[in-house]
């Protein structure tokens, strides 16, 4: 299976947020966002591995700032990083400014999602070749979040998890 | 202030998988799944402190098995912890067996919100009080989260983390 | 088939009014509120007998007063009695004071559910017991309910409702 | 005010079934056809009475065959009588054949509908004049339907229920 | 295969403006209505040929004036021209006034649809026969619509289209 | 006012068609097509002026090709000309090849939009500038689009349309 570039795993929606999709306080809903960051970055996964894929995780989601009804955003989803048959994709969430219309960063999302056939069991997919400086940043950690995963959820003792463990101790 | 229990906060909602909540494979798109999870975690941060509650963050959502279609789902919220105007949530879900009315947890997620005043500054929240195991050790793993997220968020030294230091340091 | 309690049916769902769900007062619309509560019966009906279930009747939902966008809305299902193949259910609904978090019941709604095999004949249902007082003059009531839906569907003749009789001729 | 024929506030509405609007078993979803009756009786009240109102009540929906993915449904929303502020309102629910074009009807139900000021308060509307013999038959009834109403929530003694007294007694 | 008259293929829906369908400056949301006009068509197209139909093209919508959140909408479609396998749909839409209840045009819309077979390809429809005034002129423009469409889309010249040269050249 | 490049306001959204925008064919529902293509163009419209803008008509729409449920679509929007308030604006709509990922167009819609002030009175609007062949095409096809909706709409002599009258009369 040939490696790809982050780039041609790039997926990009822009939208308008409408009532429909506003919370009580006349801002988008995040659960809609969730949902939108979902779609945008199942889209992603896809098309690095061209196979059906499922949301595995969703990992360090932050909101930062409310995003207000009628604003124009934007999101850019890429992998960051291909395992076996898993990948971690990287959501950027940009809203517009109305009359200058730069672009505000606002938000940013880690997702996993898994490659699976018709019983749902595991495809493998191809490796990732990570380009501009920001790519490998996050190509990097990657690795360190994936243990981090596993030891939470008990599978990896601390101990095994060497990424980690450089953060803390120096090494 | 009063602190409160965290079965004080306990919010349920019991769903059934409708054709209009599915992905193209037939089961809960989990784009969906993630917006219950942040409705219901936020009527849990509300009973907690009887405010205005925005989501903060979504952390460590993972998604073990896929939810068919006309499945019945429970989602249990409940807050962990609570810090100066933040409060950690966690939703369980539950999916019920047709046959047999056995409900089996399928996913776990952890939602941070945020009370806010008028202008969205923030409001301190009430202390939480744990009193159930899990609730002591969801309590307790709150910390070692916070720090986390501050650390990957280049707001906190690991080497201030004292909680996470002593996971990997056996201290 | 084993007779079953009514609490063993319980289904509870808690909701936030979004804007989505608001009718052009800026409450709660009426109609969402009939699908909301269609949903949570025929999840008590299933509770009951496990089985497919579909809408029969819906009778007597009375909407006490509006409720406002931003509420905590909590609907309780509950089977009131068990006939042949065809369920009453009881449809609670309280809204939470958002200060005080005291639920105050705004709604009441009667529906009935009919358990269906595949070609969407009926199949026969456990019996319910009732326990406490509420469930045992729901359970009363519902024969009453039963025979007024007969006669003014003109399946049977008033002479023959011998429960309606009783409340107009003190018998 | 000027009295008004049941005609006038004839609303009519043809929607196709789409697979959004669908249950579990891939007919319509019961909630959704609630919801659409509600809106029809809506605009009916509302074509009586040119006010703003808001649902009271719902009574007697039953559904007697589902209603298939793809059909198209015809809803007829007609005031069937006039009380002080409130108007009771039938609706009567058609599929039409795919092939033939032929209607047949498959649900009715009767909503009530108030008529209400900016503050929530009632406001006085137009009696209703019932012309065909149908029109007349449901403006009979729904004297009847009122006082059971107001006996079954405790607000009347079934000794005063004049109407429904001669349905039992023979009177 | 028998002709028919327009107004066999009338198709009526009446829909109240909720807040789910407005945009961001309170008006019915355009991409809402241009698909209710959708609906309303496939209906017509349906009623006309009994076929299962799908959408091929939208011509010369204008949004004359913005229609307000809680606006009573009344659509009313009608196939203005058959040809071998596609139908001309016009659809008129009307807004109630609120106080006195009559009703204004406020937008008008072209479809065409297509009766297609399992596979999607084309089935022969009924020719339509127009009646009134306004179905004669409807019916005669269609040919010249269909011709520009051809003319626009590079699959005739504009010298064999004779409808359209008359306009234009006085002939 | 300074003229603008129609590059700067292409506007793009890629989206996967959930069984939620399917008609009764399991492909992507027409109407929901529209309502994508609208708010896509608006965003392009609202780049190209940055003010309010509201759809003012929506021309030669065709369907040439059902998309299937699961499909990724993407949509471009962008400015093909200005006038004194209005916009014209083209959407081309690709159908992504789940394997090879390749892209095929399989819609074009063209849609005007008008910039508003806060009463709904227009707004001049900079000019466009197209570069590229096609921008090019599209700019000179504008004016010829726009006198022919003038003629359909009664608001102009075929006489006066020198444009047009050129495609007819080897002008």
């Amino acid at each position: 299976m040939k490696a790809k570039t982050a780039k041609q795993s790039l997926a990009i929606t822009t939208k308008l947020v409408l009532p429909n999709d506003t919370n009580t306080l006349g801002n988008l809903f995040g659960g809609e966002l969730l949902a939108w960051m979902d779609v945008i970055s199942s889209i992603s996964a896809h098309r690095h591995c061209k196979r059906v894929v499922v949301t595995a995780a969703v990992n360090n989601v932050s909101f930062q700032q409310p995003i207000k009804e009628a604003s124009i955003v934007t999101l850019e989803a890429k992998v960051s990083r291909a395992f076996t048959s898993s990948m971690e994709i990287f959501v950027d969430v940009f809203v517009e400014d109305n009359v200058t219309g730069k672009k505000v960063k606002c938000n940013e999302a880690i997702y996993t999602f898994v490659a699976v056939d018709q019983n749902g069991g595991p495809i493998a997919v191809p490796k990732l070749i990570p380009e501009t400086e920001e790519e490998k940043q996050r190509y990097e950690g990657a690795l360190r979040r994936k243990q981090l995963s596993l030891i939470l959820a008990g599978k990896m003792k601390p101990d095994d998890a060497m990424e980690l463990k450089k953060l803390f101790m120096g090494g």
